[in-house]
């Protein structure tokens, strides 16, 4: 199986992904926040642009069974229900409900990865799940990272260096072909993987949200398979895969 | 003074560049080779897109005093005098000439650069010597990699890397501050110094000049500071700067 790293959305192309498994990962924080609101019982999650299509899509969901998420410059959207925080997103809030997210780099990636064959959505809390779907078929996978605005985001590429280091552990000597981002990526994370606080913080995720006062979104996501959840992309939705 | 690495000429906007220094670096093979013909006597190099570009500068610059060099898909473009291979550009060749130079990505890469303050060409062989040249100033700034196709290049991101380390070596104490993919940098660096063709050979730079039977232009672009050459750009030409 070989592996490609993108360390953006803006640097992939459809032809990249045709014909390949896709993991969409937002560390910071619109993946691991779709993967707790699935966990916790939440039915489906409809990631959508902009905030405009968000507020009319929940009227036609039904406003009794949909929540609406979401943020711009890291903070909640003024009259949707929850921000993008994964701390918020229990079952409370959450169970039952179809959650229409919006966020600024993650649903993009998202919409980016629709060429692909089959799409998880994947973060440091269930990495391990992602390598195990990933490695019940021999096909070649793109971890694709969303970065931030266009640039790379080290809390995304840890998360894909992660990934990897799953990969071969649970590969059972099969071979896990890397190209070079992804030999960059695996590199990073083994040698930051007794300390991911230290080289998240070089980042603009980290960065924003410690101004934000959300230092604690910082040190749930960087978790390690602490959410056994493996969201798939399904028509324009994403659900809970059976595993 | 603040550090800041883009992966690809793909990547970086002129607002990125605007009132900082910049670093070319394309280590296989445009930057290793321009950085070998000045430092062996070469006049002044003048990056071109395109051939026919190049073939009509020549009849304007003039013959007897120039020399047509560049690839593409590495190999040398019929009718020019040398290919990319930094190895050619011997001062047999070059010494006293003017060189008009394209490439793939190297040289789109310096187009884009001309947005910065100021212009260096940078690789592995002349890393030092651009280090100790950003240091004069307190200026902010950015290596531009030029990458392959828009993608992440591992052996550019090793040449940023050890720049980035000659810098923190060379800065006496004053902080070389870098953000996430500078950091990722050095880490990749400093765990690959010991063997810079392990990590280069994830890379796609590698196995296409291998595939070539260019093997020996890579070895010689991962020396280390074996060219004690400043290059800069200056009015769409690039000469050595006075030390």
């Amino acid at each position: 199986m070989k592996i490609e790293v993108y360390a953006s959305q803006t640097h992939v192309t459809e032809k990249d992904l045709r014909g390949k498994n896709c993991v969409v990962i937002d560390t910071l924080r619109a993946t691991s926040t779709i993967i707790t609101a699935l966990a916790n019982g939440c039915e489906q999650v409809i990631p959508v642009e902009e905030v405009g299509q968000a507020t009319q899509l929940r009227i036609s969901v039904g406003e009794s069974v949909s929540v609406l998420g979401g943020e711009r410059d890291g903070q909640k959207i003024p009259g949707f229900d929850l921000g993008n925080s994964p701390l918020e997103y229990g079952p409370e809030h959450i169970y039952g409900k179809t959650l229409i997210l919006t966020t600024t780099n993650g649903t993009l990636a998202i919409r980016k990865a629709e060429a692909a064959m089959c799409t998880y959505i994947g973060a440091m809390i269930n990495a391990t799940f992602i390598a195990r779907a990933l490695l019940k078929t021999e096909t070649d996978a793109v971890l694709l990272c969303a970065g931030t605005e266009g640039k790379f985001a080290v809390e995304d590429v840890l998360s894909a260096g992660y990934i990897i280091h799953c990969l071969r552990r649970e590969s059972q000597g099969a071979p896990i072909l890397v190209e070079d981002l992804a030999y960059a990526c695996e590199v990073l994370y083994e040698n930051s993987r007794e300390d991911l606080m230290h080289a998240a913080q070089y980042g603009k995720g980290y960065q924003n949200l410690q101004a934000l006062g959300m230092g604690q979104d910082v040190t749930y996501c960087l978790q390690q398979d602490t959410v056994p959840a493996l969201p798939l992309v399904q028509d324009n939705r994403i659900i809970l895969a059976r595993q």
